[in-house]
């Protein structure tokens, strides 16, 4: 295992996923019937008899409780297990951290605001939102300090978008590093973001067209987190953003307002956002030099590579999951995006990459937004080695993590989008392997 | 005020929406500058001079929270008032009652689930995931039953609904009973929803397709609550539920399992389901009969009236709201769906249905899915008359109140899909009133 990265060689600490998934996902793997009227103990659902009673559970013998039981509701204390973690080892403070989000557990493409994944510099801020501005300056005709009220009242935009740290994954440079989906790609979320687009609010202070080539964002949390990010994303799909799935941004994910830039690492989307500056060079900040930048194999470093590039996992069934169920149906199924668009295809082998076949996909497939993919599976007790691989629109494929590291080296943290591969052993048990 | 109907005459009492906004949504209406920074009072943004120091908020100086702060997350304390409400006296018991979705407070198209709304018969219940199972019997070879592992199990579906109680928007037949969107049309929801197509389950159990008219679905709740559902649709888009926007469901939506019969009144959507018969005629159940029926101005009922027709609403400005920017810009901006399908088109008229214009719709457009409508105003400080109409693909035109009372009289409770009138005072109140 290559300890080159100090915050690498911790990681074989990190628990099995049995403790990361709900109650419900752990049966789907670890089933065996224990319940109430059980008939046949690994069946998956069994024959009833004609005038067979069916038995009357207790929640028809009582009164529910009432609607008001909470203005703002909560999941079932059953699915307490479906948390964000932070993986063990990882980072040093539990402020410049990160929680995963248990996609081993979560379905379609929506996260919920709960499980989002949380990637902070220096701790989650607290924002007054009665306070807070927006400050635009720079190359500009007008600069401007907006409120939120002001930004709230402008024209909006909803889109469902995701948003991945450029480091998610960035374990697995030298070796299968960390057990579960949860680690090794959970710092990956999408939501339906509500916000104006930026090209409003550059429009409304009068960005000089001629000479802008990039603007600087700037969080108001206690690492001033700044990021360069150019012109022409600026101008097209960037949004600031105030509503996350349908309710005000959560304060993990800069309550009361952030930046999005679609498709790009999720650094450069800054949280507590409360300054952009438009300028003509980059700025090269600590954030685009020191960190988030890429470190190949003659030791020189890439920067500014923004671009999320198409990958795709598997989520189910995923590292630290048992199949119980010999010569059963399984639904493989998993996540697909890409940063420069659509979803045009996956493939799924469970040869290690022997053949391939098509999955489905779950639509609508949404430019720069998770996709759904879903394909039917017997396992036949065999071992076998579970991958997908994705296909953008722009015929860019996904690459297996040898041509990776060809290009790559194994010193890098960020942009590891290499296929993943799951094995599942002749005991039912899932592992991360790299092949 | 009408009161032959004995819930709705005390609906007066219900409080202003000011309370029902969140803290930055009043602020959206009622705003005055007044943090720190402020220069103009009345101001929604302002020049911010070159080489005036820009405040550096208590956030930037400390050290925030841990990522591990809250492993599974919730809204910021400042978004406290943004929850579901009852309306005041609507309901004899808190049980058999409707908690309403915040709509004027809600972005985008997805309801978070903290915010779905919630509609109890013999309240919430309380069902244990891991003996729950789902009967499957009547008109077919293979009588079953499946527990939620084996449901899991199964290929799966998620796809982007909206459900709305058939009583929606049912205290305004006969005026404009109720103050706010909340308690107008927030029997409302929209959510990516995962489970297996219910012609999963029916293929499995070798459903007699001969003789198979309709189905029952009963919830596992002290109501046993059963609906008739036609054959047509059981094989076509119904589907078992157990996700809702990535998680599993919320105890209040069903947990663990539901029903979902896209595009149909939300009884239908059978909460907690624990049984399914096929059968060859409807079973006229208590919910069927002495509720969820159209009374006529004939004296005579009109029964089984699944679809939920196209429908719209202005979800801002609406009522109980202040505008306070005379001359000022305004995005009005609302919600329209139709249970035959795709919404279609979307028009705007400011003074009361003399003059249309076309709004613009967020895509994804989706079937039987809500759609987030939008349309640029600027109010001129005069009496306004807000309204929205949608078409859906049928073609089919959403009614006046004045049509729809012409067929459907005044003493229905369900199906009211009338055109919502806002009105706009002088003095920037925006109050429910029929035209």
């Amino acid at each position: 295992m290559k300890t080159d990265h100090p915050e690498r060689g911790r990681l074989q600490a990190a628990p099995t996923l049995a403790a990361g998934a709900s109650a419900i996902e752990r049966r789907r793997f670890l089933t065996t019937l224990t319940g109430a009227g059980t008939v046949l103990a690994s069946s998956r659902s069994f024959a009833w008899e004609p005038g067979e009673p069916l038995p009357v559970p207790d929640s028809m013998r009582v009164l529910g409780k009432p609607v008001a039981a909470d203005a703002y509701g909560n999941p079932s204390p059953h699915e307490s297990n479906v948390i964000r973690r932070q993986s063990p080892g990882l980072t040093r403070t539990n402020e410049s951290s990160i929680a995963f989000a248990p996609l081993q557990s979560l379905f379609g493409i929506i996260t919920p605001n709960g499980l989002h994944f949380e990637r902070d510099h220096v701790g989650r801020a607290d924002v007054d939102p009665y306070t807070h501005q927006l400050a635009i300056h720079g190359l500009v005709a007008k600069p401007k300090r907006y409120t939120l009220d002001a930004l709230l009242r402008m024209p909006s935009v909803s889109r469902i978008h995701f948003i991945e740290c450029g480091a998610n994954t960035g374990m697995e440079w030298g070796n299968a590093a960390v057990p579960t989906v949860q680690f090794t790609h959970g710092m990956l979320s999408c939501a339906e973001y509500t916000g104006a687009l930026l090209s409003t609010l550059l429009d409304d202070v009068g960005v000089d067209h001629k000479r802008a080539r990039f603007i600087l964002a700037e969080g108001a949390d206690g690492a001033a987190l700044t990021r360069t990010i150019p012109i022409e994303m600026a101008l097209d799909d960037v949004m600031v953003v105030y509503g996350q799935n349908g309710e005000m941004l959560r304060p993990e994910n800069g309550y009361p307002l952030r930046l999005l830039v679609p498709g790009v690492q999720g650094v450069s989307s800054v949280k507590w956002l409360r300054r952009i500056e438009v300028g003509d060079q980059p700025w090269h900040t600590r954030e685009e030099t020191l960190h988030y930048s890429d470190l190949m194999p003659d030791g020189k470093s890439r920067q500014f590579t923004w671009i999320q590039e198409a990958k795709s996992v598997i989520t189910s069934p995923s590292g630290a999951m048992t199949l119980f169920d010999k010569g059963g149906y399984y639904e493989i199924t998993g996540l697909a995006w890409s940063g420069r668009g659509r979803i045009k295809r996956v493939d799924v082998s469970t040869d290690g990459g022997r053949q391939w076949q098509t999955a489905q996909l779950q639509t609508p497939v949404l430019s720069k937004a998770l996709t759904r993919f879903r394909f039917d599976w017997v396992w036949d007790g065999e071992p076998a080695l579970l991958q997908s691989r994705c296909i953008d629109e722009t015929g860019y494929v996904q690459p297996s993590i040898r041509a990776l590291r060809e290009v790559r080296g194994t010193r890098s943290i960020y942009h590891n989008n290499a296929i993943q591969t799951w094995q599942v052993l002749a005991s039912g048990e899932v592992r991360n392997v790299q092949v």
